[in-house]
């Protein structure tokens, strides 16, 4: 119907989370009529993107500097530490500005049948920076889903002998629910509710 | 929060139809764990679409060639004329498969408070072609809103003294509904059930 270079895009735009084939065809459309003003600047954007944002190498947080800009301020308190699951929890905790330490991030949640075992998570990376930092507290901070509660259950076990605390957010995440979705107050009303598991 | 690559690649993707600012991020970081397989490609086809692909001078359409695929497609009847505001909706025509002939794509509606008249949609343009290619019949399928409803009265006032058939699409679009969305049964029923009304 259209041209090649209009299918690959659309092919690719539908990919996104949250685009299917028709909202995929819509956003190419609206690009084409702002070629200079959006549809240029985002082929530079991504490319930009791509070639200057890394994972931190010691929490996993997604940034153009090596360590992230949470690692290296010193404002920051490196003896509580945050155990999220995403880049994007992180981010939620970030936008709701109510945590002032610093963050391990797992890249996913226990899933047996998957074959995400705490290798696949760096649980010994975890236990390691646990010791290194003299970690007072680890805050879980993983979802109220049932794999974000096995892998919390999982973690504050393997946690427990080091002798730091280990809570977990307590009220306030609602059941099922995904980090990622909830506003500033909610978060806020968990972080302050946490509940010590170990 | 983050680095500013990744702010500004959210902005970016915020303004895309049907992302907002959450959906925006969730993209971004979709990308950033796929960059070779997603990102960088995406940004190769952004470029290579807002290089190749123009409006095609004779109808509007977009393609890498101009004229476009459909005008320049011998098979097609040239002397029948689809109007349609803008390229998705030809390009919903195209999906559905019934239309064999060519097309005029408006660019818009009449909206006198935005500034959009006659002249901005190049209805000289439509008149024009409607006499050099011998036009049998022009078929406006424009939506069944209230801007849309106006622009094919007007259309049709104007195209009556050149003594071809002007008719509308008839039965089955919805009141108050885009063609964009339509499927392809509801596309072949109304323009089956077409309308003379010129
Ligand atoms: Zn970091
Ligand atoms: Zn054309």
């Amino acid at each position: 119907m259209a041209a090649v270079e209009i299918d690959r895009l659309v092919r690719l735009l539908s990919r996104l989370p949250g685009l299917g084939p028709r909202s995929a065809q819509r956003a190419a459309l609206a690009m084409l009529k702002r070629r200079d003003t959006l549809m240029l600047p985002l082929a530079d954007a991504l490319r930009a993107c791509a070639e200057a944002v890394h994972p931190c190498s010691r929490c996993g947080n997604l940034d153009s500097t090596d360590p992230c800009g949470v690692c290296r301020d010193p404002q920051r308190d490196a003896r509580t530490l945050c155990v999220v699951a995403e880049v994007e929890d992180l981010w939620a905790m970030e936008r709701a500005g109510i945590f002032k330490g610093r963050y391990q991030v797992l890249g996913g949640t226990l899933r047996a049948l998957d074959g995400i075992g705490p290798d696949e998570l760096g649980v010994d990376r975890l236990l390691g920076r646990v010791r290194e930092d003299e970690v007072r507290e680890v805050i879980l901070a993983l979802g109220a889903t049932v794999d974000g509660q096995t892998t919390s259950h999982y973690l504050a076990e393997r946690l427990r002998p080091l002798g730091c605390t280990v809570s977990r957010l307590g009220h306030g995440v609602p059941i099922g629910g995904e980090l990622t979705y909830l506003d500033e107050g909610t978060l806020d009303a968990a972080l302050r509710s946490r509940q010590r598991v170990a």
